[in-house]
């Protein structure tokens, strides 16, 4: 548990109240409260970790291979036409604690993303020297 | 493959270029043409699927600690302050074929998405209702 308290964390203490859509041992799934769409569902480890990669490597599995059952009980329960698999590493998210989003979607549904301008490769910024940082950072994990 | 050529599937078989980050057995990362920030990777499965319920449950666990070596490779080798994973499911798939964006993130990158209208729940929308039907797809799995 963090110092401060978290409100996921509390979620699954039962200290809060949320709609709750699966709890299993290592993970709970329980509603957005404020939903994108309508069904829009966080998937959250039960253990208080905030990114992605903080994720024990022996959970990887279990963990993606629900959000793949959540993504088809949207798809197929609601239904919709598709869904967004989102995760917010420390910018824009709102809760540090890990926080796998599936938000339904559909057709001419209205959502926009990514608003602003791209970022394109130039003779300033070449590809290449941003591919090498990662390569590098890759071979040196 | 599929009928009509897949650019993922030409990437792949190295028949269309792209700066490639990292090729493994069963799936390779490479940046994305029109990067919402530079360093803008997408990790994509070699074989021709085309949503995240699509993988194989054999491989989840290898595609997702892939997904945390670029997270941490972005991060800590541009370095940015924090990073965006999200897969679209069909709507707002510009290429049919599994990916999942990497995407840099910084304070004040100026990136805002879910811009549309929120969708609460309320009397002529109970969440109960929602949840009901997500579950019963869940249990019916």
């Amino acid at each position: 548990m963090p110092a401060r308290p978290c409100v996921f964390c509390a979620i699954i203490a039962g200290d809060l109240p949320a709609t709750m859509i699966y709890e299993g041992e290592h993970m709970v799934a329980f509603f957005d409260h404020k939903p994108v769409f309508r069904g829009h569902t966080l998937l959250v480890p039960k253990q208080h970790i905030q990114v992605l990669s903080d994720l024990p490597a022996a959970e990887v599995a279990e963990f993606f291979q629900m959000a793949q059952r959540l993504e088809r009980a949207i798809e197929d329960g609601l239904p919709s036409d598709g869904s967004m698999v989102l995760i917010n590493n420390v910018i824009s998210q709102s809760v540090p604690h890990l926080h796998l989003h599936v938000i339904p979607r559909n057709t001419k549904d209205g959502l926009r993303f990514f608003l602003g301008p791209r970022h394109p490769y130039n003779a300033d910024h070449p590809a290449e020297t941003y591919a090498d940082k990662i390569r590098a950072a890759l071979t040196s994990q």
